[in-house]
């Protein structure tokens, strides 16, 4: 297990995610949405939840050709919430990876088609023509449709932000919190390590255990996050700090302290470590190591 | 043929897909997400992506069960659509169907979100748990996913858009604006008949009809909205008239005329009734119901 070099395996995924997204995001779109979806999606972002899938997908040996495909799905969904996100009716962020947001680039009419065309790509990601990918079985990519759709929607990702918007200026309990963020953040990261799996045949076993870590790493990512808005300064974070606090909005650090919160994100570290070791799955090192990446992370 | 009863038909079918909508939209969502999804779809609309969905499934013997998700989806992606098109960065619109806009009801920060979720939800309607869906095969699943999201997508409805907005104010040539229409209003008309098509086993020769009586409709129906831009009063129409006059946008009665576009419309029937009877299928008089419908309608 020493041998596993992680900075080289990242570097390899990430090459390959990188490609497959200038192959594939915006192309054929007309009249300028194909600039904005691919200045949404392109050279930008940690790629976190594709390396997510494609760590799951190997540990259950899963389809190499469906992984590809769910990780970048899961990254365009991701891309798509930031897009929305940083609208001037939601955030009103004009800075994003150190960048101009899409709606300050391209405009907000713009800056919606985008959002809501890079969604619908994720699903033709997903259910590609058997003559394009003839290695993904179109029982696999309903289930791949399955995950990616719940993990997004009103009981996912998207109901997570109605969440966060209803509680704005509002004193939440951790119980709150955690739901909170368990649908705004967690539900899509959730949803990397099942789409993953869904590439292989995972059994009940590892399927829980992969259940476990994804949640604990999902709520982890969350808690760093505030922590980051607090201690971080811009030109680290590549984003405006400070904003949660500036916007009333709920944190971690606002409930439990800066300390507490930091506690926290490493017991969570600990219960993804521990469930891995549950899993029964052989090699699940790249795993293990984007968790400690999630904690340990400066921006 | 004689006894079709195109209106008991149509009634039978709406009553399905109310009750199915009531029963599946925004359910479970938080925050007063579910109320923003569910006014923007419950009682409201001709459904008539819904009814091309049900009757094209009628005509090849399709899965019921199938159908009726495939052709609540789709009028999911509809809403959704409109819920992004009547924000104040695209059209800017306060009524729709004679009701306050959602942006209006419940503040544009739910409205974007609710337009999201919908779309999410369109995708989990394809994607139903073998358990709660028996009768929907993974195959089949993944064949519905695969042609909603292109339809939805950048080569499909957002397409459409994207190139309604960089011509506002452009003198269009009819082949342009044809473009434009095929992808913003036809790609998702036309997947509402491919749609219903998918749940069955029609062969080439059904399809490439079905394809091309779809193609015509779509169009017919955006040259039929053009005209009663024009001619229709708010009351009628359920939405502002003269907005596509107003905003300089290019129409088919800018470009052929009044009578020359309701001369087009009436050419377009008779393609769409052409097509049926070349399909080979033995009972499509609900679709030529409802492309005399589209034809003849007042709002």
């Amino acid at each position: 297990m020493q041998d596993f070099d992680f900075p080289h395996w990242a570097d390899a995924q990430c090459q390959q995610v990188e490609q497959a997204l200038a192959a594939w995001v915006g192309i054929g779109a007309p009249a300028g949405l194909g600039d904005a979806m691919r200045y949404a999606v392109l050279d930008g972002g940690k790629r976190l939840r594709p390396l997510l899938a494609l760590a799951a997908a190997q540990a259950v040996g899963g389809n190499a050709a469906a992984a590809l495909r769910a990780a970048c799905a899961v990254e365009l969904i991701h891309a798509y919430s930031l897009v929305h996100d940083d609208m001037p009716c939601m955030d009103n962020d004009v800075l994003r990876r150190g960048k101009p947001t899409v709606h300050i680039a391209f405009g907000q009419a713009q800056a919606l088609l985008a959002g809501d065309a890079l969604q619908a790509q994720a699903f033709e990601l997903l259910t590609p023509d058997v003559a394009d990918a003839p290695g993904v079985p179109a029982a696999m990519q309903a289930d791949l449709c399955r995950i990616l759709a719940r993990a997004a929607g009103a009981q996912g990702m998207a109901g997570g932000q109605a969440i966060d918007l209803a509680s704005v200026g509002q004193p939440l309990t951790e119980a709150q919190l955690r739901r909170m963020h368990r649908l705004k953040t967690g539900a899509l990261l959730e949803a990397s390590v099942l789409l993953g799996a869904a590439c292989g045949q995972a059994d009940a076993q590892a399927l829980a255990a992969l259940h476990a870590y994804a949640q604990a790493l999902g709520l982890a990512f969350q808690v760093v996050d505030d922590v980051l808005d607090v201690v971080a300064d811009a030109a680290t974070l590549g984003k405006t700090p400070g904003k949660d606090a500036a916007n009333d909005k709920p944190t971690y650090v606002a409930l439990l302290g800066l300390d507490g919160a930091q506690a926290l994100a490493q017991d969570l570290l600990a219960q993804a470590c521990a469930a891995l070791q549950a899993s029964g799955l052989a090699d699940t090192r790249a795993l293990l190591a984007l968790a400690r990446q999630v904690v340990g992370r400066s921006h």
